[in-house]
């Protein structure tokens, strides 16, 4: 199943991370405190972010990225999936009910 | 070598990580404060929690996962596997010694 | 796309960093705060670290391995790949500009 890595500020976080739960994009989102490190326009910079971990399915996969995608304030967002080996079968059938998948 | 994700929540994250790495389930644990939003009887929770990111071998990795649904508060626990592409070869074989994997 | 998970103590992390993006090893690296459970010449320990995890290209991974290894203040870091699969077009095509890869 996928895990979908998203950074965002902090500001917008929560909100991202709501929503996609409420639209059954994902079951879940655990968001992780971080410091982010980046070149833009050529310069180095360093911002306090989150980072949102969104526990979906393979079919819903596709809206989670376009729900986020309208909705993140960054024109380029970090939007990467992992898909997990192996998912203990319990959460991965509470997950497909959490999301419809 | 896989890289075990779960989330507990806070009072029961640092014994968990402890006895994987006692019993020889892990080589180490990475503990990360995380807020988790997640639905639960069709409402919308957000709960302070931990991730554990296990590093374990291929053949340790189901007798952890057996330890940690055995000893976790929850009943239905995340836990999932990710497979790291590579591993430097020195941490590789430290953490196969750990683990007795 | 690679994703490279590495850990560190708290007073190097943020060098490592800058350094992985100013050489265009990385794009961008999240750095997390972390408690860290591990087995070392046989005893149980427990400290505070920093994972970083360093958003890069498969052309750039040998690269930004060869310098974590080099400057790492440890003998043995943790450094792990993990292939993302799949990275949304935008941040991909970023990535690989402020890598150079």
């Amino acid at each position: 199943m996928p895990t979908v890595y998203i950074t965002a500020p902090p500001d917008a976080a929560p909100r991202i991370a709501r929503e996609l739960v409420e639209e059954r994009f994902a079951a879940c989102v655990n968001r992780v405190d971080c410091a982010s490190t980046y070149r833009w326009d050529d310069e180095i910079h360093q911002d306090d972010e989150e980072i949102l971990l969104a526990k979906t399915t393979a079919e819903r996969y596709p809206a989670l990225v376009e729900h986020v995608e309208a909705t993140h304030p960054y024109e380029t967002p970090c939007i990467e999936r992992f898909d997990e080996a192996e998912t203990v079968p319990l959460f991965a059938e509470w997950r497909a009910n959490a999301t419809d998948g």
